[in-house]
């Protein structure tokens, strides 16, 4: 679907898009709030969640869980306007800046997904480290949005 | 080395650092600078790697090209001094806040990884999408830094 990657230079310094896929098809995608540079999410593409989101403008992912193409928003209705899409120099990880206005991005309810900050500095014990909560107010009940779907995160 | 995941709940909402590794013991990271939020690079970790930057304020990374950890600028000089590190929901990725000086944090020479931009829109033709350069100016020469080191970029 995209460019062959047949170029170290071309790859780094040329002007044109040839993401590189993991053997499982897929490219980790980083979700960031336009408004303020905030990490919303991690996730990831296929070839084709990619080429909707340029097309459509709106964030497209795969989902590993569900195993297919996941519009964000379909389930919750906070879809992920795009803003900017950018790519690192060897092609193998996607930026996205995106609006999400005031809704969320994060399944358990939080803005974003990374609400929790790990303190810094020498550990006794990693085992009783305790991270500090960033988001403390959910902006929507998961049950009531997400009703039986099955929970993405697992053990 | 860290404490095990047992609890999808605790996981999700508790205060306990309980990292997911990949079956290669490898967990994705964003690292944007501190100053605007630029996405700066997206790199991997292992677990000691994560200990290594949480107790050292300097990153460290995972390599995946010469298999090592790897202390950030031990060649280029251009260290990242953590400011932030987060989780999110379901710990499998980790979010570097960094203060990179006037230093740049790609291999090419750039001050971030992500230089290009992906122009939006219905596409005609994929392999002719021409990408917009958000960074001109390479911070340095990557020849004369990186002398003969293999460049970590693959096909």
């Amino acid at each position: 679907m995209f460019k062959k990657r047949n170029n170290i230079k071309e790859i780094e310094e040329g002007k044109y898009l040839e993401p590189k896929f993991d053997k499982n098809g897929l490219i980790p995608v980083i979700t960031s709030d336009f408004k303020n540079g905030d990490i919303l999410m991690h996730a990831y593409m296929n070839d084709e969640s990619l080429k909707k989101t340029i097309e459509t403008k709106e964030a497209h992912y795969w989902s590993r869980s569900r195993k297919k193409i996941w519009r964000k928003g379909q389930t919750s209705g906070f879809t992920q306007v795009i803003k900017e899409i950018r790519i690192d120099d060897d092609q193998d990880s996607v930026w996205l800046s995106v609006d999400i206005g005031n809704g969320a991005s994060c399944h358990v309810g939080f803005r974003s997904c990374f609400y929790r900050s790990i303190p810094l500095g020498k550990i006794k014990d990693l085992e009783k480290l305790e991270m500090e909560f960033k988001e403390t107010e959910k902006i929507f009940d998961p049950k009531k949005i997400y009703k039986d779907e099955p929970n993405p995160t697992k053990l």
